[in-house]
């Protein structure tokens, strides 16, 4: 994306773009058919969960003001708009953590105003969305999301990291408050004798770990080696929703004796009771704050613009990662108007505004790359089996699902660039074919494994379209009215789903990668080299990752501790955008350019950058050497790599003297022994042959990211 | 072990073997110095917790006539008397649950006799144990263990499962009655009331399954990629007492508003409080049973004296497979013998008598192994370290550690035969090394990598001595003075231990495996091939498999059936002895010879045999292509096999035709595709060339045991 700020150009072209393949996202998402099913529920609970949660913690702090029921009809609302009207109809919105922070600062600032004071919270927060949106629109306009590939890695990856640590933070706070005496209850209750409070904060533990642990086991389900494989992806794939359910049934084992509010479960009003529609008439009261206010309400909005500005983005970007190999155009400039727009709205009826959310947006392209792979998977093996019905040969055999393939394909105008398709592989496996002398003779099965083959000829692909998005927004709305049912929910459960959405974000995080890898054993670190691994493990010498690794964790604990100063804590978004000109200016003098390069790849520097495909066919021979299903590549792939290449162990480890030092000798000695494993060695020549081979342009990673 | 009955002649020449190597037993015992704590102190554990819950049980079931004191009593008094003048000084004795169930069996049929009674109790099972001793004599005498070989896997391994059975069942149960209230204390205690009680039990479940996951895990420690290596192999030997230690610490952590007895601890009189010492006199009162009792006592007297000969052999066993390469001759035959006076003994002072025990016999032997192989591996290495300061070539190297490698040895003038040195492993090493020309060259660490080429080198080996089960039985015997600080442990720790002991059993276990196998979807099967496995994965067809783990299956819940059984029960070990037969008259009518040789090998039917070495290098080779920790590998080994060859992927594969077809055809195609990985194939050739080059005796697994 060029660098450009001529007004409204950037939206503009967002909207040229989208509106073409527009029609598309809606006939693409409706052939899915009933298979959307599965990434809509998974995104819906991805999304409603946290959102429920936030609404009771945004309860308590802000004596009543907002509850779940304002969170979710604000999720449910923005998500709607922007899933019929947005651009990339990828990112997902919701009410977010650091949403929640800003208001908590807020609502403890105005209530100890007496002429603001609880009454007219809400009023004045509808000026500060006022504001926000304003400043929305001007950085909309003015294009500061062409300025997009400043931020990297580093500052992507920490805000990331940070969500993960509130998340946590409030998943170990929820736990410890279950054994403790709720605020706003009515302590002459039975369940509130120390003697309960005990026994629920032991039941609390009890759910919440079994959550989490059947959660995380859950999405692994793919690689099991037990029960059928319909099974194994139906747990892969509604597994969380399930164990939600699973758990919530526990949670009504203990009749026996056990007083009513044993486990605590979901506090919130019903949408129909009275108190929880009086913020919906707030614009009247908006005239009633003083000026004074009106005109303060700037300074918390500078914060929030600052704050959406750079977390919409942020999402958006994750959503739309090199490795998703998406078809259909991005739109930062438009989305951000939109955003303004929807800021108002939620400004004027007295509910805190969503913006797009990191982990749900990349877990959305994510869990719709598994459907897409499963349609065209499906849509292929048919034809290739009625194709060698028909006595075809290999060539005839390879046309037809090439037929089939160019089918699937939405004739679009707009195409990015580098984007990927089924020819280049084919070509290499009619290669490989034809060297075998099977490529004229008719083929049947037992020379041609169809559902294998044709896994390796799909490139990564991801169903576009906007059905998911909208569907998955109903269902929060839904949750509005099913408030009744979502009360049978323990709080205990959201806690250890709050600890699971925190672990799930980690892998494919490069930080937390770094952070691990410095508490790897010397003798272990060769174990990194043998799985996929990001360049700058065997580029970057040991204690230049050390030192980075360290700079970015106190840099993260020191926003972390922002967020606990009482009033001040508002500032928080400043120190993350701050990172964006340390990162250009700042660390470029104390790490080598080279190093920066690896651990932090940025457009505005020069890179030198390898091709994609030569990866994907790597690790598809990979794949294919130690057999795993094709399902379980994508989950891999997807979760482990974000942006950036992954190596299988290549010769360059011993070429830097650093890295030669700092692993055990009998890694290096191993490596290039005559007993190292044949495959692996293939790969490193086709490694090194590709990249003396591709001289063009830098088609790579987080290099052409937009 | 030939079978013969003359009388006598196996006790005489059990006892020639073991008194050859009797000084050796102790000399070697105290030169390993320190480090023997840790197989000792893992062996403590193991042996202690369990007892200690027996004794709680008991306590419960025979209304305290036998508490903890006296089950601890009778393992540290056999413990260490056998440790002193036992054959196999391997062998564990404790008092298993068997013994308990036997116990609880008799007591609730003495209860309800008027002329014997809950006062009488005692003095009866005194006169059982004579009866038992008497005919435990009978079968020493007569040389009944030289049938040992006709017990084989198939009974072995489901006696195994059993005991599993009966551990998880005793966690389940102790889990489920830290809910209620225990039967024998004061109602009005704040500790029972029902909300305390159901706090105590949602707390002894964080307690139970915070110990199992834990336990579990740390004994995986050697494998973890985080930590230093000193630490990591720390948490390996002494993890499950350590995590023992942290849970019982975590329960002390609520300590605001919690009353005493939440969480519940272990229940026990001090040996020195009244009444805990009543049953030391027990044969004082042996004269006032009536004899038509002391008569009766003979029908449970020959329950549990086919029990012990069946337990007492079938652990002494398993603590000395094939894999562990022992070197010291085995004793079943005088051990039985012993057996008889201990549980006279037993018998006349009132406690419960001790058998050998699984599984923690085979831990023994196996937590010894590690520690030889520690032994000898720190020897080589400073050999090694010392020749190559000195300049010397290879072959010198080789020889100097070959010296050292020797004076490790035990002179003995009994040899098991087939017994494995470092010379043969030698030979092929420094063949490969003058195959590249380093033979004559001096040496130097960059191109020969002391630890890891020492470590290919050593064999498995065990540290055979008497001195790590003399101290882990004084080690017991202490644990009846500190009776006050075992108290402190909650029980809920010891039922989670018992799940962890369970669990622990179950790897190795081939009726397991089968059991697993047949859940494994059929597209899944391959994996199994992928690892080590048993023969009969390639050699016998999956029905054939299914129907013989269904009929092990049904017989093993046959006698988990009839332990629940009330009096009757007290038949249980019968139909564990009844297999024996079935297995040899019933079994050849319903299998073809050669898959029940492959299921279960026998020494009776004739054998087809591949040589030992062959597996072990395979595996060598394999190990140096992935390169993981020494220990590791050993752990794999020990934990993965019992008695039988496990293979990597074979050609045999594809000869069986039923294989072929229960496989998918991708797995077949994939084994034969040019892409197949080389060093695989290589472990193949090597398998088929030293399959048809080994004319020699069969000298294999359980073929040759004893």
């Amino acid at each position: 994306m060029e660098e450009t700020f001529v007004p409204f150009r950037g939206i503009k072209n967002d909207l040229k773009g989208r509106l073409l393949c527009y029609k598309q996202d809606w006939t693409g998402g409706f052939s899915a058919g009933i298979r959307i099913l599965a990434p809509t529920t998974y995104i819906f609970f991805a999304s409603a969960i946290p959102v429920i949660s936030f609404g009771e913690q945004l309860e308590r702090s802000t004596d009543g003001s907002l509850t779940a029921v304002q969170t979710l009809a604000s999720t449910a609302l923005c998500g709607i708009i922007h899933s019929l009207v947005g651009g990339q109809p990828l990112l997902i919105l919701g009410v977010a953590e650091p949403t929640v922070l800003m208001y908590t600062f807020m609502y403890n600032f105005a209530k100890d105003r007496k002429d603001l004071g609880h009454k007219l919270f809400l009023a004045w927060t509808g000026w500060v969305c006022v504001w926000t949106a304003l400043l929305l629109f001007l950085l909309a306009v003015l294009g500061a999301c062409s300025i997009i590939n400043r931020f990297t890695r580093v500052a992507g990856e920490l805000f990331g990291l940070l969500i993960a640590m509130l998340f946590m933070q409030q998943a170990i706070r929820g736990i410890v408050e279950e054994f403790g005496i709720p605020q706003r209850e009515n302590p002459v209750q039975t369940a509130l004798q120390p003697s309960w409070r005990f026994g629920n904060g032991m039941f609390a533990l009890v759910l919440s770990f079994g959550l989490l642990l059947t959660a995380l086991r859950s999405r692994k389900a793919r690689s099991w080696r037990y029960g059928t494989g319909w099974l194994r992806g139906f747990i892969a794939d509604y597994g969380v929703p399930l164990m939600v359910l699973v758990w919530t049934a526990v949670s009504y084992i203990p009749v026996n004796d056990v007083p009513r509010g044993i486990p605590r479960r979901l506090f919130s009003p019903n949408p129909w009771s009275p108190g929880a529609y009086s913020n919906w008439t707030v614009i009247k009261e908006m005239v009633t704050v003083p000026p004074l206010y009106i005109v303060g309400a700037f300074i918390p909005a500078t914060m929030i613009a600052v704050l959406y500005y750079f977390d919409h983005s942020v999402a958006s970007q994750l959503a739309q990662q090199k490795e998703f190999n998406l078809k259909k155009p991005p739109s930062y400039h438009y989305d951000l108007l939109l955003l303004g727009f929807l800021v108002i709205l939620c400004g004027l009826i007295g509910i805190p505004p969503s913006n797009g959310v990191i982990p749900q947006s990349p877990m959305h392209t994510k869990s719709l790359a598994t459907l897409k792979h499963q349609l065209l998977h499906n849509k292929l093996v048919s034809t290739a089996r009625k194709s060698i019905s028909k006595n075809s040969s290999l060539s005839q055999l390879y046309r037809s699902m090439q037929e089939a393939y160019n089918e699937m394909q939405t004739p679009l105008v707009y195409q990015r660039p580098s984007t990927m398709g089924l020819k280049e592989l084919k070509e290499s496996t009619i290669q490989l074919a034809s060297s075998t002398g099977y490529i004229d003779a008719p083929v049947d099965e037992t020379i041609f494994d169809v559902d294998k083959e044709v896994d390796e000829l799909l490139p990564v692909e991801v169903k576009e379209q906007r059905f998911s998005n909208l569907l998955q927004s109903l269902m929060v709305s839904g949750c509005i009215a099913a408030m009744p049912f979502l009360k049978k929910i323990p709080t205990s459960v959201l806690w250890g789903y709050f600890a699971f959405m925190a672990i799930e974000s980690l892998p494919g995080n490069q930080f937390w990668e770094r952070i691990l890898l410095l508490f790897t054993a010397p003798s272990r670190r060769y174990k990194v080299l043998e799985e996929y691994h990001a360049t700058f493990v065997e580029t970057v010498p040991f204690k230049t990752i050390a030192a980075f690794t360290l700079f970015q964790t106190v840099y993260l604990l020191v926003c972390f501790g922002i967020t606990w100063i009482p009033i001040a804590g508002v500032l928080f978004p400043l120190l993350i955008m701050l990172l964006v000109p340390v990162r250009q200016y700042l660390l470029p003098k104390f790490f080598k350019g080279a190093h920066l390069q690896d651990l932090d790849a940025a457009e505005y520097e020069e890179t030198p950058s390898i091709s994609y495909n030569m990866t994907f066919e790597d690790r598809e021979r990979q794949a294919t050497a130690t057999q795993i299903d094709d399902l379980e590549i994508l989950d891999e792939m997807m979760t482990r790599s974000r942006g950036e290449i992954r190596r299988t162990q290549s010769p360059k480890v011993s070429s830097t003297g650093d890295i030669k030092a700092s692993y055990s000798p009998r890694v290096l000695q191993n490596a290039y022994s005559p007993r190292n494993n044949q495959p692996r060695g293939m790969a490193e020549k086709g490694l090194e042959l590709k990249q003396t081979a591709s001289p063009g342009p830098s088609t790579l990673g987080q290099s052409s990211r937009g």
